[in-house]
């Protein structure tokens, strides 16, 4: 294992107090129990909105804290879901009085403990759960389907409405619907190693690739010969398109997510080989999101994420955004 | 070799052209010749500002295009001059009247062929190049120091000048000024694998890291055992402040690029190992960027620039710039 790293105890602590220092002007990070925060406290009245998971997945969940996203994240160790009492002290950390929604992806360690985070809170809470991984239900760690890089997208949109005065509700209710109309599928060239493992989590052969793999390595669909990209992302986009039949008419968001160790070039590569397919199948892109936001590792792999868009979700998507990784309007 | 890929020869076009649809309202991408361009036409009277080189460093240049920094961004192939008929056609393209600022990295091969450019280009132009490397002096291609992760900041406080009304002149001394007082070194954990090779650049053992190596892969100062991110850093640090040698009172600018395949996690651990020694050391760290900015393809490895920083280079650090990999204030 080549890593920049000190010991493997520290490794988390030493990265997260990194990371504040660089952004000092937008987060402050606790140390224990860990999360993140907005440097400035909530507006009162706004319902605040905290994610977390394994770390491992950067830039999220940390890097979307911040004016227009969330307002805290809990990272738990690399790929293992964040304790109980990290998800409590950041709720009490940023609740305004409006509650806080917990967006959570679908894995049973992190189903279980932000459930457990949830109950140990005293305020109003409610929990939306994202599973956007059209690739396989049920997998190593998560009964049902995972929730993957569609969870950026939920925490964008949602951030949105939460900023502009939407309710406990409205949140959750506007949460589920993004989740609802996005699929993802990925794809992993190479295996990544969790620093605390030391070796790969999964061995590969030099010419293969497996389809549909997780954010953890987890198996996909199945293991074949590395294909030509318009080949691969054409068998991507038909898994996608089978699960969300979007209408003719009907307005997306297309999404290439590097999965850490991925060059950008080809990551534009796919967004191209995709924009073609769908063109060709009538399927229209209004918005797009190429880059790495939910990673793993370095893994070299990438997912393709469609989001079937309505005016409330184009709406919310545009809006301003100042967090560490997603930046615009401000 | 595992890619996204078609075929070698429509590698950069096919990638270009999803880099021009990801981000139709910033750029327009120019095929034959390939350059990419601002959407909006630089206003006139405003100091056009023109880099490029060989593609594989993305973000690096085409990212940088936008308001308050490129005005374009001439692409060659993979780890290849761009030839000079991009420069040409870019500088015709862009320029408003009051002239081009080429910006070069120190490799033979660009140097040649932006000299050449520019003599076939008509209007007033003049050029400057970077040469921030601190690791060796003359290199598998170039004679003198590489420039390397700094050209970024130049791209930026340069591009905030011309954007300000700065005149050619103004910016080739500012830019000279940023360079002057920027200093890097990287380090690889592991080798890139160019398109066209098929293989990786070179070959690395299992528990070896190149220090002081390259952005093409070149031999840096020595092959050596992976060691503590703090002793690695350290090590980068000295060789730098040595060159360096910041004044107790001076502010300055901390950036800790990745080379493309290193998480983020431990990019942020390596800033925290680098503030940590600077502040033993009496060093200011004032400002902060830590990211994968000038790449090499999916190495997995970092530099580490420390650019020293005076009120002018504050504030053109500071001002607004939006590109599709570096966006503020707008």
């Amino acid at each position: 294992m080549k890593k920049f790293i000190n010991n493997n105890d520290d490794f988390l602590k030493e990265s997260l107090t990194g990371f504040g220092k660089a952004h000092s002007d937008i987060i402050n990070v606790n140390l224990d129990p860990s999360f993140v925060s907005r440097k400035n406290k909530t507006k009162d009245g706004k319902v605040s909105l905290i994610s977390g998971g394994g770390s491992g997945h950067e830039p999220m969940h940390g890097g979307f804290v911040g004016h227009g996203m969330l307002d805290a994240a809990c990272p738990g160790f690399v790929f293992s879901a964040p304790t109980p009492d990290q998800m409590q002290a950041a709720a009490e950390h940023v609740d305004s009085g409006a509650g806080v929604l917990f967006i959570v992806k679908n894995y049973s360690g992190d189903i279980m403990n932000f459930q457990m985070g949830a109950e140990m809170y005293s305020g109003k809470n409610d929990s939306i759960v994202t599973n956007d991984d059209v690739a396989v239900e049920d997998s190593t760690f998560t009964t049902g389907r995972r929730g993957v890089a569609a969870t950026v997208l939920v925490e964008k949109i949602v951030g949105s409405l939460a900023e502009n005065g939407g309710s406990l509700e409205e949140c959750k209710k506007l949460g589920e619907k993004v989740n609802k109309n996005a699929g993802t599928m990925g794809v992993a060239f190479t295996s990544c190693t969790v620093p605390a493992a030391g070796k790969p989590t999964f061995d590969i052969g030099d010419d293969e690739m497996e389809f549909g793999v997780g954010i953890h390595g987890e198996p996909g669909r199945k293991r074949e010969k590395v294909q030509a990209s318009k080949t691969i992302v054409g068998n991507i986009l038909e898994a996608i398109l089978d699960n969300l039949k979007p209408e003719k008419n009907e307005k997306n968001l297309l999404f290439v997510n590097g999965m850490g160790g991925t060059p950008l070039t080809e990551l534009y590569l796919v967004y191209e080989d995709a924009c073609q397919i769908l063109q060709s199948k009538g399927v229209q892109v209004t918005k797009s999101l190429v880059g790495n936001y939910c990673t793993s590792l370095e893994m070299q792999g990438a997912s393709i994420t469609l989001l079937k868009c309505d005016d409330e979700i184009l709406k919310h998507w545009d809006s301003p955004v100042h967090t560490a990784a997603m930046r615009w309007g401000m």
